[in-house]
């Protein structure tokens, strides 16, 4: 059996009989477990939308009809049918295929997403072409009910009513990342309940119509209220008051009645559809099935027994949550926040301990911040705990709620810097820049776990406004470099170390990076780390200026970084000697290991050395 | 007459008859009127809400009870009622009391707004730390329709259902800023009509359990219906889904009912409630009652015989729409997005020309932003006409939606740079800062409304990816300096412009504020303008490095803005002369006049020429 290997997908698929597809099914399975168990990356998601993705590509004709992935980690399916097969062994590894829908990648991969909730608003856009240049076909958003915690994807249904070639496919699983939190989903799951809900409705129609007593008396009795009955009886989802068809629900993973429902939506003419399919997330792998959550996203694992990727003791995460933790004993008024990221940021430690101070508000960092801001005007102490890249979700907020209520929110920025694998929608390279200059903000970016405990002690109690401490993925940088540790003295504060050597040349960087930097030298270079990175320490901009030669090593973006902070106040300063920025110079960084993007970006230790590690003095 | 003038409100307000009530509110409006005829500001939203918020402080206790107003712009009434009526001549004017709220102002103002759509996260911030800490009493806020075209309410709502202690008052008046938008819209438009709701939903409930055999029928027939048909028929709301109980609608100009529903609420223990109060906006003032978007923010006007603000024609604003209404006649992908700014951002003209190629999203720049990425990959050519400040709503969609599928989507960007009485929450002095850091994108700031012309044929006609055009409020900024004219020569580049009078200092700037500049000086100093700011040009750091000493003026925030990449690109190419970078060093600037503004920071001419005017070496 090797079905997938064939030419002609996805057209091919058009001509299978059930069987046939089931069997491919069950096929593509068995791949998206053994290349995740080998590569990493999104599991159940992926396991939960093989059924639903097949029946999309056998129904419509991709790319003709253009279908995008709401957040995209659950676009395996669609890659093995689209042309990538024979690639599929590359998943997330450097040169290979993107984890995330890429339109370099393939035509069939329209738009490119990683962050949440926003195919509705792309899928608007498409379809809006479609009419203005007369094009037919169908556009269609397939998007989880994790998603619908998301504010944007509101935005999105406000506008979508009027798009007739537009199909909104709910993935239901009941899930976000893990446990779905709020009122929507509470909303969705009793739509769920109603097993036969399309076939009940059409039944309860006729049945109503066919008691001539009913329809007499409402029309004697109520003079608006027959037509209020009937809205009551016809218009009881969101998504009809919202302009949709609703069909639905459809199990997911019986690819017949997927094909039906989706063939249904395709002839359906007048007006957009909302198809609504539950799946499971993690289906056709025990593991998963019984923890999705904790499936989510996966390193490596091991198929037959594996162990799921909990938050790992030695890592900037647990420090945190710890430490956070540790404060809330003996302060009642610190709070933790998070956007449906309980146990990747560490939180979980807070949750178990806390649990009435803790807030999982779902994948809505927008609220996150301006809830922060409601909860800090009103004399609590908020954590928000959250990756850098959906931070930026949320620049508004911080700006206008946050800054401008001069509210003391705290940030705990996970995933600072780069990522790895997940690639360019997930960096975490723009937040050190967006956060410094945003006034009243404090930005720590500290190195060590007992520098990122110090920072938050810092940020929680000694900070009166918004205070961010931003950490890298993973376990804390290491210094191996022995010539360091014996080669350099220098002073400390909270806010930076100084480690001179008596060089006539100085290295500036921050946090991670500091590591590539103390393992690139011996001596040839004193070398300023910051902690405190924003407002750059004075004491910083006076070690500097004594020097005549300055490098400035940050793995972040470089318009707007720390780096150009630095030699602005130096230059106002009077700063005349040499100056290089070296950062991150484009800030879309394609998936590839943490080292490896590191080493192309010049940031590495090894590249340190090679471009810098002979002083010009001593050229 | 003078019931205002008397102490004790807002308490004042629970011992008042009714009669009382109405002939306050009738003072009221006159002073609202009045005012905002002499001062600006915004008139009909506040006309619309005076019963509303009368009711508000006479049924609850402030700030005991805490009052959240989203968007802000409607709190006259608040304020008048809160202690301010002594100074409320003083509004929107400079050490006067803002038009917004304003912790620093008052006790009653808990939360700042300004943008949309905030109120209902910021309120679940209160409400959860009043139970934190166990304090009694309500929050409130207060929200338009118009604020329910933004996500953000939906990421608020979804996290609401749990707080007892929230009431939601939906203030629709039909309208956001001109016509509400979408399918939230015609959904609140559908509930308005049914005008006894609230009665009519217990009436049929009494009716249908009065009739044994339908109860009989229904138990008999579908086993599961009987559940499936009251929940149709009680939760037949969007609010109720949500975990709200629904009170409404109520007349929003009859203050006895107000009263009776805010009661109710205030009694209500079992969750959290929605109030729909349906009001008039501009209610009272029959110009604004006829054309409430005209005069929905209005600069001055004469009671008697008003004249609305319409787009005027000397605006950049109007350059804008005008110009990008003559380009799509030659090119038919070109497309315009607005998020419920029609007017205000000069696309009134294209609206008018290309009806099927104009898209209002109502107050959703998430979704323009992503909306518009897509339309992009699909082909076609969007502009995004949006206010600087309200653009900060949708960073993460240009980095994530736009940058990453190198989309090429125009933004027109109006309001940048100061914008004047609406202070701090509505200033424009971040975009230039954010907009260059992010990747593929091409930012141009021009000066007069030729060269935005220009620059916007360039951004829609000569980009392949994200381009911005960046413009600040009102007319052409003008220079008065006869001895500019007469003593500068230069080289000239669609990019930029450069006047040398053959000094040795250099002074940078661009945009509004080079008229500042060049009305500045006498020759002292030579002048680069750019217009192109982001990538800034090569050549202009070729002409800059062969300067002693330069200074950048900046009209934007000093921390990341284009100054710091001017220098930074400046250091790295070996420049080792004098620097001193001049813009807003905090971007949070408060309500004044531009002209006063510009003062305060020191970037207004006279500022420009006591600080530099005698050049160093002539010292």
């Amino acid at each position: 059996m090797n079905l997938l290997s064939e030419k002609g997908f996805p057209e091919k698929l058009k001509k299978m009989s059930f069987d046939e597809l089931e069997a491919l099914c069950e096929e593509i399975r068995e791949i998206l477990i053994s290349t995740v168990s080998k590569n990493g990356g999104h599991l159940a998601s992926n396991l939960g939308v093989v059924e639903l993705t097949v029946a999309l590509h056998r129904v419509f004709s991709s790319p003709g009809d253009q279908i995008i992935f709401d957040v995209g980690h659950q676009a395996y399916t669609h890659k093995l049918l689209t042309g990538r097969y024979g690639k599929f062994q590359t998943l997330r590894r450097e040169g290979g295929i993107s984890g995330f829908p890429k339109p370099s990648e393939s035509c069939h991969d329209v738009f490119a997403t990683g962050h949440s909730s926003t195919s509705v608003s792309a899928a608007c856009g498409f379809a809006s072409a479609k009419n203005i240049k007369g094009e037919g076909g169908k556009v269609i958003a397939v998007i989880g009910d994790g998603a619908f915690t998301g504010g944007m994807v509101y935005e999105g249904l406000n506008n979508a009513g009027d798009y007739k070639n537009l199909i909104i496919a709910l993935n239901d699983n009941e899930m976000s990342i893990s446990k779905n939190v709020g009122g929507i989903a509470r909303y969705l799951a009793s739509t769920r309940t109603k097993r036969s809900y399309l076939q009940l409705k059409s039944y309860t129609k006729s049945f109503l119509s066919n008691i001539p007593f009913l329809g007499e008396k409402l029309i004697k009795r109520i003079s608006s209220g027959a037509s209020l009955l009937k809205e009551a009886l016809y218009h009881s989802t969101l998504f009809e008051d919202l302009g949709f068809v609703y069909f639905g629900p459809v199990d997911g993973h019986d690819i017949k009645k997927c094909c039906e429902v989706f063939e249904a939506a395709k002839n359906f003419k007048n007006g957009p559809v909302f198809v609504h399919v539950t799946t499971v997330k993690g289906k056709g792998f025990v593991f998963a099935e019984q923890n999705p959550g904790a499936f989510h996203g996966v390193t490596k694992i091991d198929p037959d027994s594996p162990s799921a990727e909990l938050p790992s003791e030695d890592s900037y995460s647990a420090a945190f949550g710890k430490k956070l933790t540790s404060l809330a004993e003996s302060d009642s008024k610190i709070c933790a926040v998070t956007a449906a990221m309980k146990y990747a940021t560490g939180l979980n430690f807070f949750h178990d301990r806390f649990p009435k101070r803790f807030f999982d508000v779902g994948i809505a960092e927008e609220h996150a911040v301006t809830f922060s801001a409601g909860l800090a005007k009103a004399g609590l102490v908020p954590v928000f705990a959250v990756y850098s890249t959906f931070l930026q979700r949320a620049y508004d907020q911080i700006i206008h709620d946050a800054a401008v209520n001069k509210a003391h929110v705290v940030l705990a920025i996970d995933r600072a810097g780069l990522v790895g694998d997940d690639g360019e929608t997930h960096q975490g390279l723009f937040d050190a820049a967006f956060l410094s200059a945003i006034p009243r903000v404090t930005v720590f970016s500290p190195f060590s776990y007992a520098e990122l405990e110090d920072a938050l002690e810092r940020a929680v109690l000694g900070c009166k406004y918004i205070a961010a401490v931003r950490y890298p993925r993973g376990a804390e940088a290491k210094i191996t470099n022995r010539a360091f540790i014996k080669n350099f003295t220098g002073g400390y504060s909270t806010d930076y170390n100084y480690y001179s050597a008596g060089a006539n040349s100085l290295v500036c960087t921050y946090g991670r990076e500091f590591a590539e930097v103390a393992n690139a030298f011996r001596g040839q270079y004193d070398i300023l780390k910051l902690c405190r990175i924003s407002p750059v320490p004075e004491d910083c901009l006076k070690i500097a200026l004594k020097y005549d030669r300055i490098y400035f090593y940050e793995e972040g973006i470089k318009k707007g970084g720390i780096g150009e902070h630095f030699i602005a106040a130096l230059s106002e300063a009077g700063y005349a000697g040499e100056f290089r920025h070296i950062a991150v110079d484009f800030g879309l960084v394609g998936h590839a290991s943490v080292k490896s993007s590191l080493k192309k970006l010049r940031l590495d230790a090894g590249s340190i050395f090679e471009d810098i590690g002979v002083p010009v003095n001593a050229k």
